[in-house]
């Protein structure tokens, strides 16, 4: 083995340039650094053919077929988010089968993944991927207990990891709330409906074998179709798939915290003045409440203006349902429903539209739609006064969160915008350096806080036009002052130096990793 | 160089193991011998980032940027049949620059595509691959005037070969009733409106290029999207991509041709002695007039017994749509919209779901569709007396058909009826041989003719259920008989040596070579 030397991200982070249970480390060269010439891999599959029956009795007898190694990787989707139980139930069912060793390869982890913590220990998992993780799993892989680092990726970047080969899934078990007796999937349909199954589409495409696992088996052929029996091997049902109270939130729900309303308003007030409020703009947004009031005064805008936006997109919510059907938008792209009017709308509005993660954000295809977004709304949960963002572990360093879709549509948007309170629980917001390093600060225009703006000075024309209004502009330096005359300078926090997450960048290079705290 | 062998298919055919211009030949051994473990072919892509613009001025923009060399295969999609303008509008332009030797992969060839004929005799085309071949152009191949053999595969094996590599396109140009600025197809809008987009699905996502031409250029997003943008490299507008009167026919018609009308009535009859006449049976059929009145005749047994099917296939017709929307299937699956009815009724109705014709029909993906079919109407041409069907020649061995779905159905189906007249100008249908073998007998259930019914001797269970019908059954050799009373015993065709088409079975073997007349 040769010796481990130290490498450097152009924005200064010093990695080593290998991982144990990781690998090399490529590391980030800016955010465009890695495009052109790319490779969807090869796929070998077993053809079907006529007469050949793929649903199976039970989990036991998709196993005894799976003929599941240790060390293989398996993955998940996580759009029944904290209702779950496809994951929990799949690893179970493997640890009593004494398999060892298993890389869990699932969009996102929620607090529902808890008893994932035992498998850790036991070594029955000794690998996680996810871009996104919350709840006792990332916080027993920050005390160290996880095997091999676990590796974050990004919505786009995952799909971009699973298409190119760079994550190899042996089997993708895909949560089915709807599945036909020949693998045709719908999350629209069933008593476990999800809305659309967009992270599932690269592992069901990729995937050396894919078993669909559904707790609604209907007769040939399912409608809609939303992934293909093309893609899958076997169909496994099961009594439930997921609790639907964990699944989807009733109705999504715009702060009534002042603080958080004052922000919104100066958001739209850095929308407007950016003159991208017009036809056929775009726009996405999270679901958290501070997002959602941003979303609120842009549509007053937009009403105001007599603008009729092209696309809404991202994780949809009954807000951008409604404005899809006031006509503020021609119509939504949607890679996943975050609540009920979202999944019927989505279910019956041929206007709102599915996307897959890959379509989404996958930066190594023909372009994603992060690429024709205009304005993106992002949270933080750190900024550095180079903008980069930290929004993967807590400012005491355990991981609480990933980029999710944030460094993708970051990176397509052309105005990101960073909404956030200037402190939180006493804590500045804005740091000389974050914990970590989620979305590079290159691809941050604008940080708006309830006591101050600050613009990217890239932005000299963003600069120029916030410059003509009202809005309270100041350097990032001057938001840290501000921010730390508050709360006063926080302390580091003190890590060992074993590594226990690599953060990746979309395209694959590692732009940070998270240190045991 | 080795010296050519002959080898043999399991159906009797010598053929040379290699043919110049085409390859080696891999006989065919029977029409599921070649499955199991596949590969689906990596694919090199030139990623976009963001700002990237996609839509090109003109064809002569894109052709600069493409950089089409001598001996590159360029690819078109049939779904704007007779009324097609795209096809031929590249090869013109790319004549005029010089181009040679260039393999023109068609999913189909009408005989709108006439000016083919100068581009072969010039040697600016000297490859042709096609499902079905209609007029001026497999006239002028038949005769001997292009320079390598044409390529004939199934449409099945058509996205069987794009998706394994076994087809390489250099650049897919398709025919986009509309697309958007960021290459996002559908369609069912736009003045040259034709439907679903079936078979440009395989070449859209695995040609190195892939190219929109379209003369309904819209605002991003296109609502629906059939092919995505992630698959797109550019958009080309143009005047216009087609003859609306050539792409659809205003309606389909039943035959009232009173021996069809007969035929129809008896494989009705057979159909329903079957016994798979019950809920969630599956139904396919062609757009002719006697495959019309079969449907017609199982519309009215349908509905007397109350079965309600799952659902119906293939090429869409307006009679196919009225059963659906009668409630006899619950959804249709739908490869290629033959009317407006059809192209009407899939923009409105979700029960009326896309398929790509790798979907439809390949056998090495993890489950076609004409797997599930249970009843399939096929014509043909010729039928010998192992029951082996001739669609691709007439009987002078002139080019003028296909397998187009033919062995894709008649492989996937439980029960494959060939409804046909004993006899067409003066010519037996039932013969010793074919002309030319497109799909095996083994695969054919039942002939169906005006004077008598033949049960493929495979099917025991099938013979012995309709030896308690009134039906008129006898041998193959028995109807051969009778035909060539009627008709005396043809003469057989005179041909040369020279190889002028090789016809694929969907697995990619060789099942026949048709040879110059």
């Amino acid at each position: 083995m040769k010796p481990i030397k130290t490498v450097t991200t152009i924005l200064g982070r010093e990695l080593p340039d290998y991982i144990a249970g990781y690998g090399e480390v490529k590391p980030f060269q800016g955010a465009f650094s890695n495009e052109r010439m790319k490779t969807r891999k090869a796929v070998q599959l077993t053809s079907v053919p006529p007469g050949e029956r793929k649903v199976l009795t039970s989990l036991d007898e998709a196993f005894d077929r799976l003929k599941i190694k240790d060390g293989m990787t398996i993955s998940f989707h996580h759009h029944l988010r904290n209702g779950d139980h496809v994951l929990n139930m799949v690893v179970e069912a493997l640890a009593k089968r004494g398999i060892k060793d298993l890389t869990i390869a699932a969009s996102s982890i929620f607090p529902v993944h808890a008893p994932l913590v035992e498998h850790i220990k036991s070594g029955v998992v000794t690998g996680v991927v996810a871009n996104y993780m919350l709840g006792p799993v990332p916080e027993a892989i920050s005390r160290g207990e996880l095997k091999k680092p676990a590796r974050m990726q990004t919505h786009g970047g995952r799909s971009r990891a699973i298409e190119s080969g760079d994550l190899h899934i042996d089997v993708a078990f895909i949560a089915a709330p709807t599945a036909d007796t020949y693998g045709n999937i719908n999350g629209v349909y069933g008593k476990s409906a999800c809305g659309t199954l967009g992270y599932a589409v690269s592992d069901a495409e990729y995937a050396d074998i894919t078993v669909a696992i559904t707790d609604n088996l209907v007769a040939f052929p399912a409608c809609p179709i939303e992934i293909s029996q093309v893609f899958v091997d076997y169909v496994v049902p099961v009594e439930s798939i997921g609790d639907p109270k964990g699944i989807v939130s009733g109705t999504t729900k715009i702060t009534k915290d002042p603080v958080a309303l004052i922000i919104a308003q100066m958001a739209a007030e850095v929308i407007k003045a950016s003159g991208l409020v017009k036809d056929e703009m775009s726009f996405q947004t999270g679901a958290g409440g501070t997002s959602l009031a941003v979303a609120a005064e842009l549509k007053r805008l937009m009403k105001r203006e007599g603008v009729v936006g092209s696309f809404a997109s991202g994780g949809i919510t009954g807000y951008l349902v409604e404005m899809l059907e006031e006509g503020l938008f021609r119509t939504l792209l949607d890679v996943q429903c975050f609540d009920l009017a979202a999944i019927e709308s989505y279910r019956n509005n041929v206007q709102h539209q599915f996307m897959s993660a890959s379509m989404y954000g996958n930066p190594h295809t023909k372009g994603a739609v992060v690429n024709n977004l205009d304005i993106m709304i992002l949270g933080a949960t750190e900024i550095d006064i180079e903008f980069n963002v930290n929004v993967t572990t807590g400012s005491n360093g355990v991981i609480m969160g990933g980029s999710g879709g944030h460094s993708d549509t970051a990176a397509g948007s052309k105005l990101a915008i960073v909404v956030t309170n200037l402190t939180k629980a006493r804590l500045p917001m804005i740091k000389a350096k974050v914990t970590t390093i989620t979305t590079p600060g290159e691809n941050i225009d604008v940080v708006v806080t309830e006591r101050g703006i600050a613009v990217n000075p890239r932005r000299v024309d963003l600069l120029e036009k916030l410059s003509k209004t009202k809005l309270p502009l100041m350097t990032i330096e001057e938001l840290k002052t501000l921010a730390e005359k508050i709360t006063g300078v926080p302390k580091g926090i003190k890590t060992s130096e074993k590594i226990v997450a690599v953060v990746e960048y979309r395209d694959g290079s590692v732009i940070d990793v998270v240190r045991m705290v």
